[in-house]
């Protein structure tokens, strides 16, 4: 790791972050607006970029792009609103009110699977929280941040610094963890990787917002509109070629369907059109790496040693060799297997009949991470089950969606070794601002709280 | 460590949330009222045990039960709210809402100089959120505890496991990090335990909740109520004998007014009835130990070695030996000495002279911790820029108020090596509880956010 | 009327609120806590004021008094919170911030069948807001409000005119809506009786907030648990006699289900014990007034006259001949008739067949009234589409539960004639309150806002 | 009046709704992005038209436009919010919360001092709200209206109905307020006004927003920073010709301070830049109207007769005949006279001295309007007490910053005769929806809130 570099970006976030705070926060709502506008004019030629980078198909890579523009615009909505809160004083002539303030600089850590959103999703709210951002992208996705980083110095004048790009692995990574500088850690990874850093930052009480792997489970019901899940299952556990952090990677089916949805599932999996992600027609492009093709035919050998039946899966003999592109594998097993605790990032659906929706949401519970989930069902009472504190315990609870493609108005993220921070909406913002309890005494007493007496007459 | 006790304190903690969870909040907070309604009866005899555990006056031990009564009967209001959003969803036929399910079990960590009300704080919240808690006091304040849990226990029917404490030290304390089935670590310390605690739970990416420690700074402006600035500042910084997270340790004058304020707070402290805590017209007692009362003498003994004046702080030759009574100490200093920059857990004040707000300013933000804040001033522009994102960086920022003695409807924490937690007031019950961001589609489409599109015709 | 004593009232009530505002919110919360102690204390005997006034049943009654208790705590945990928003400005050195304030001295006008709870929702909130109110009950309920008053006597200390009995009818409505010293009129009543007064305090641009009448329907649907439906029917439609303002009116089955429906219904209506409200056993007492039973037999009459078969109805020779006790009445409709269309205070349920749940919808809120709603379904796409924008048009909508029975936590009230208002819970006490945007500026410039130059050199 | 125009608008503003609700929110936000986009491209000959309609200077016509697109960015983040709440049942197995849905149609009624800012508050929260709107603009000001729903008509494809002009005068106003397909009527204008207005609209218990007229004072203490005081004063007394709600009527100036500030506020008054608002150099252009004229000379001569020494006021001879250019007046008074309390649309400041902040507070309120206030202080004490509920009992309240010129993150209107209403920011948007309490019982059985039993065995 260049130090020397390091230091410096660091020292210009600060700084830069200094002049930023002093900018009213709707106008940097209205700097956030123009960003958003540029990257509009920009938009085809930033999703071919993560087409490139990440292998993602082009409508998945334009709503890519779609949901930095729509974070941009929900920001510039959010640089007015900030709300902290006033409430009334137990004491007379006192004020009390709550106030939010910027934290500093940012410290963003992004994976290659979502190379431009993940970062609006922080950077969007961190910019109008008042913060500066140093971004370490993935080092499969440099080309994508500098895409972007490229349009923020377009309409940002002075504050260009406001974002920095970091390259580099894990010692960039590890020493933004490290550092007092750097006032926030938002890091999208594995669950290992956040398990790493973690400490490290704690080790400094420092501020993290982790949002780490996900091992997400469907649950389909007796109830349930069979044809629209179906569709749905496929695009979480087939779609992005699994390599979504929300991908679903294990289903649990009532008996009663179960057939009928394996071979509903297996047509479906069948009629993918897997092929150059640059094809319109293309709905599942390769797998990022070599490595995610050896980890997943790993896996599958290891489902199949347990006694899955493991349908697909293989690399298919498409374009050129450096590419791995395979058939999506559906796993059936008769009972959980240990490969079904793990996240493997790339296109596996393991399949388990249930009889009874404790039975299910037990198996979807018992996991370590806890990211996404979906169930689907007609039934108002499992629906509503589902979603009650007896029911999935993940960040992220679907009826009749499939467990990928969140809108950004909610937040996003999840319990668990998923990290539990938030993002993008409802009050995801708060994690990139400081609190202040303000109590103001405008009176010429000094009567305390609790009514404690403290008198030296 | 006993780890047979330990492991079935901790399943039984698990087992009895199980049951709790599904007692509807508002049952939940019907509980929690009467354990306010019981708290009230044994205000009296619970004051008395604070005293003579943590050594605290009456009126503030009365103050601390108090504090504990209040939290009930606000964890009883918030019984029926415990908010989440419904907001709309950009797909048509589908519904988004945010809903708010109870955590586990918390582990709670709590220091002498609180012995009861960090508790309340965090127990009424933890129990209407529907969570249960095992409580690890202080060592010095097991008989507070016990006596909490005794009141809980006659109340409480057959959710008496909801509170269960666990005795110990550093032992316990790692034990409930390191463990998946403690769901929030909501810890109360000094900043070097957070910094031990915080790589523990961040190792298995648990949750932590850290008020840490502080070190709190009061400043004078000229246009300042001389009169009502001394009595604040006295109380903050000799109340409690200073073993108060927010007690006041450093106080920035105003070259103005600075021999006056120095005249008058001397005259102050040598007006402070030290004594018998017991004695309803005390209004200091002992240290808690004749450890504290060494490092006050040490860190006396520095700040004189780095040309601090040093006013008052010998021991009181009081009552029985075994006691450590002290002269609250003033430490006046022309420039930044490095015993100013730890919390020594005692009664020193140390006092330095400015000339500008903004110097002031620096001098108090230029320490570790970021707990409370306090600026003495009748200037809208000096009160107002001490508030604002460029003024304290503390979690705490008070007009015209001491540091110390916060009101519950606030949220309480800090900022820094003060860990970020927020506890009380406000929105602090979001740290008890999980968020499900939750949406329905309840069309017979399958829209994609962001406008992807995943056709398989 | 008596002016003079009318005029005493106002002023008193005047008067001790300009006191009444000075009292810090979570003290002006501690007051109330103890008004809902001692309505516990006394929550029997209240209850048996009830039955004798409002003749309901003895649960129904000690449900009212527990609402009103309810009411008391949740009040309490208000009063730390009546939340504000602090939000940026969009000028340098400019603080933007939302504060609420009493308004000043509420009319309270209530109706004979919630004697005590719907003056708690008004009081309760209107008073940990800080104002004082002045209560016109029903002329039916005069010692039930005279009991209230006393209890709050007994806890109120100086503040006991914070809450004043104006006895009367029309005439004091009329003045209290004329009256500018009236911040706020709360009238709970009929249709009738706010389209008369809503005028009167329009023509003062006086606040108001009106709970008028409903005219609520529910939807049985093919998935519905008709067991439970059928138990959640009757309790809506021949609970407290038909006299809620939430009781259900009209009932729309599916044709599926239609004659089951009838049939289940008329053996539960069959099944109904009664007679003296007095009596535990009794589930329905006697019609408030011979007005009432003449009301109702006009209303059958009619319904007869435009086709509907009428099955109950009758008057039953039960005790004194001054009691009107009547068997709630089914009048089954092929179409819908005119007198669907208003609101007959007293049990009777008109039930129609319907085919699509459009249709059932559409018949729904095909009145003018909009205060409640139910449906009874399992299929999570009806249910969902009854909450929808384009479900349900009134203020609440219940999903497998009758139309009456709300809990005080939502807020309560209803769209179209019923008036619009809210109280109870949500941010129903913004309702008692007045908005200040307040705006800071603490530098030494004046920019304005929108970028508006306006300079005189 | 054209009725059957009327009814053709009414039924076409009816209708595109039923569709535009069909529409999810942030879809219905991404329209009104698109409008303030096409706003922007206009800004400045839409300017140039409020010039020529409304008579304002070229720079506060450019601020109302940036208003306009202001309100536009702010509603596309709304867009995505409009939050209602869950909260927890006090029942097991039941969910609670509440749902915000459209209104229908709203009748807009607008002034012609902001012809376009005012439109634009209430249209873009209406449109992403889901409903329709009306605008009856002043017939001063129809050329204004058209320009914006000609700039509609270009963004809006097939809803350019949303928006549709209805010319004409009170007969319109009328008819809309007794249309019970128009949900909302919002009425911007003359407290007189209102006042007719309302019981129209409360005689159909229909929904109303009013924001009226004002009567605006300012309070200057002797701390105070003088020349930014009477920079500001300026602006909101004689800036826009007194022609704004919020434009200051009043001043109360200390007795220490009172010659000093009628002296520069004399010589404030003389420098100010009168003539053709189209002039960039121009500070004040013309009265709207020569009745405007008329009623500012009677107003004049009322405060002659009542003592009031007037300082300006002559119509200035500048250009054409038919425009009626003055200079504002200054009345100094030594007792509050009849004129003080009527809001004259001109530019008349009366100016009366003052003791004690308690006595100005009290001129201050002493008003039937309750829109703006002001107080220019540097004391913390003074600037706190003018913010509590003692203080200023208007709806907007500045503290060193003139009445008018409200930012729109805030909410604006104001208290009394000022009508109650809340436009623009905060929670304005709530004023455009109704408010559902929906409660699902998920569970088998069916128990009833506050205890209640009705057991039929």
């Amino acid at each position: 790791m260049d130090l020397n570099n390091y230091n410096q970006i660091v020292s210009r976030a600060n700084d830069v972050q200094k002049m930023w705070q002093k900018v009213p926060a709707p106008k940097r709502g209205e700097v956030i607006r123009s960003f958003g506008n540029k990257l509009r004019e920009h938009k085809s030629e930033l999703a071919t970029l993560i087409t490139k980078d990440a292998r993602k198909i082009i409508s998945e890579a334009e709503g890519e792009v779609q949901e930095a523009i729509d974070m941009c615009d929900f920001a510039t909505g959010l640089s007015r609103q900030l709300y902290g809160l006033t409430m009334p004083s137990e004491r007379p002539n006192h004020r009390l009110q709550e106030l939010w303030h910027p934290l500093g600089t940012v410290g963003c850590i992004t994976a290659f699977n979502f190379p431009m959103a993940v970062f609006a999703w922080n950077f969007c709210l961190a910019a109008v929280c008042g913060n500066s951002t140093i971004w370490k992208p993935s080092p499969h996705a440099n080309s994508c941040a500098h895409a972007m980083k490229k349009i923020w110095d377009e309409i940002s004048g002075d504050f260009n610094d406001l974002c920095i790009i970091l390259e580099g692995g894990k010692d960039e990574a590890v020493a933004l963890c490290q550092d007092r500088k750097i006032h926030l850690i938002s890091a999208t990874g594995s669950c290992q990787m956040g398990k790493e850093l973690a400490p490290i930052v704690g080790a400094r009480m420092g501020k993290t917002l982790f949002e780490l792997g996900g091992n997400n489970a469907g649950i389909v019901c007796p109830s349930a509109d069979i044809d629209l899940a179906i569709k749905a299952i496929t695009f979480s556990a087939a779609g992005t070629s699994g390599q979504r952090c929300t991908s679903m990677r294990r289903l649990f089916v009532h008996e009663d369907i179960f057939e009928t949805c394996i071979e509903k599932l297996k047509d479906s999996f069948d009629n993918l059109v897997i092929g150059d992600p640059n094809n319109p027609s293309t709905q599942l492009g390769p797998l990022i790496s070599e490595n995610s093709f050896k980890e997943m035919q790993l896996s599958l050998s290891n489902a199949k040693d347990d006694g899955a039946l493991v349908i697909g899966g293989e690399r298919l003999d498409i374009e050129s060799p450096s590419d791995f592109y395979v058939k999506p594998a559906i796993c059936i097993v008769d009972q959980i297997i240990e490969e079904m605790r793990e996240e493997t990032f790339a296109p596996i659906l393991y399949i388990k009949k249930y009889k009874t929706l404790d039975e299910a949401i037990n198996y979807q519970n018992d996991v370590n991470q806890g990211l996404s989930s979906a169930i689907f069902t007609n039934d108002v009472r499992e629906s509503e089950f589902f979603l009650s504190a007896e029911g999935s315990d993940c960040g992220i609870a679907n009826v009749n969606i499939g467990t990928s493609g969140a809108e950004i108005g909610g937040a996003f993220g999840g319990e668990k070794d998923t990290g539990g921070g938030r993002e993008s909406g409802s009050d995801a913002w708060k994690a990139y601002m400081r609190r202040v309890t303000a109590t103001v005494n405008f009176g010429s007493d000094l009567p305390l709280a609790q009514g404690v007496e403290f008198n030296d007459e």
